[in-house]
């Protein structure tokens, strides 16, 4: 860790040691803060139930949303140590080396979550709903990526607005959302483009992303709008207005936001432009 | 979830469905976010860096620093599958079964973290240090606990004060920063005892643990505070003041404060008692 660590208003965040996963100062974490807020106040005047979750979450939720099959890769399982400790005394000293030291791990009922939403699902499983149901939800998320350039992190955060309605109801909201979004964006003198991206579900789902320079003049996604269509009312056997329920989520990767407003404006928020400060509150 | 599970100021923590992880609603976040701010604010006018660690953190860090060797089985260990899809297209179905699809998970670099403050001793790694250093540090922590009773969770927030310094200083300033804590639980009118506990270690350690009613009659230890010696010192080789560097940490378990708050004074903190929510707040 450098000196210029030091809480002192830099907000760039600190390599760990290890691929994909940083430290964040004080300064980043406030700017995470505002925006967390900035973004739940887009969606204002709508009856959102707030909900964060813990980094871990239970394995037959992802395997029932059919994350596994489709990115195994991805995941990251939780392990633990199911033999006794005289077995351990014997395997220890096989983790120096390397070797099979770890022969007597068991996978768990825990993974961690690879989006922020899917416990919503879950949570409205049976359920007939006779009318929308609105969320704001939080995680710190993780992928094994395979690569980490800057903005590609394994352990981040997300916050996802998530709707379970009607098709009708689901894709006019996530129209509207990403609209206010990126409103807020370009309020924050971000460069944001709207795109379509690839769902690769072969059914009515569509996904649209919202794209900002988040590090000089690399592009990312930093918010992915997704209609399921009715794959999650299938998987978790949940409906809307007798009908099988279709959802739809706007997701926002917080550290990927805040790595652009850096990019854009410096690392000390304090010397950002006044307009930027002021929309980063973005609250009543 | 149930219908009072919306936003309506009921702080109450939600069930996930897994023995030991909640979800936890808008005004018990609220609650919490008010609890980290006050527990730093007791070190008002100690230069704190204070750095966010993310809820995975590197596995040699904490074999490094022994954790491993002493509580193998509390750990969550990160796996990841490593075969290639053609595989997986075999594998997934056992999936259902419970059979062992499970057999090309490979250990990944990283462990899910037992307690907050490891990384904060692998940064200081080669360092000699001319004065103390304060460090004030979060992460969502994980123990493979094997009970769920109230207050035992295994996903949770710890804060964690941290010095990094010699004996004499570590141990005055762990004191300290007890006092100081346990006077403000008194002011939150938690009804607090300071007690001695097992450190297990054998060596000059020690441990301190404030305990208060988490539910109902229910006492548990809600921050503890210890005295390493030097073990940290030796395992990431730092020096303070020309010998091998002494640390302690004071750890305060973020969910169960909550849920003493909550137990003590209901499940709506708007309609805590005002002195309540005056000490709540504890800032300048």
């Amino acid at each position: 860790m450098s000196e210029s660590a030091r809480d002192d208003g830099d907000a760039t965040p600190l390599e760990s040691g290890v691929p994909g996963v940083l430290h964040y100062p004080a300064a980043f974490e406030r700017i995470i803060d505002l925006i967390r807020r900035g973004a739940v106040a887009t969606a204002r005047g709508e009856p959102l139930r707030r909900l964060a979750f813990p980094p871990v979450v239970s394995r037959r939720v992802i395997e029932r949303a059919g994350y596994l099959s489709r990115f195994p890769h991805l995941i990251g399982f939780v392990h633990s140590y199911a033999g006794d400790p005289k077995r351990w005394a014997r395997l220890e000293p096989l983790a120096a080396s390397g070797d099979d030291w770890q022969a007597d791990q068991r996978i768990s009922d825990l993974v961690l979550p690879p989006a922020a939403c899917y416990p919503v699902y879950a949570t409205l499983a049976g359920r007939d709903l006779d009318a929308p149901a609105l969320f704001a939800v939080e995680a710190a998320c993780f992928r094994q990526e395979a690569t980490s350039e800057p903005g590609r992190l394994r352990s981040f955060r997300m916050l996802e607005l998530v709707a379970v309605a009607t098709e009708r109801y689901c894709l006019d909201w996530r129209e509207r959302r990403l609209d206010r979004i990126a409103a807020w964006f370009a309020a924050l003198s971000l460069d944001v483009t709207l795109e379509a991206a690839d769902s690769s579900h072969g059914d009515a789902s569509s996904k649209a992303e919202l794209r900002v320079p988040v590090h000089g003049p690399l592009v990312q996604p930093v918010v992915s709008g997704s209609y399921h269509a009715d794959r999650f009312g299938l998987a978790f056997d949940f409906m809307c207005a007798d009908e099988v329920g279709r959802s739809a989520c706007v997701a926002l990767g917080l550290e990927r936001i805040a790595l652009a407003l850096l990019s854009a404006h410096g690392p000390r928020p304090a010397a950002w432009p006044a307009p930027v400060l002021a929309a980063l509150a973005n609250e009543d």
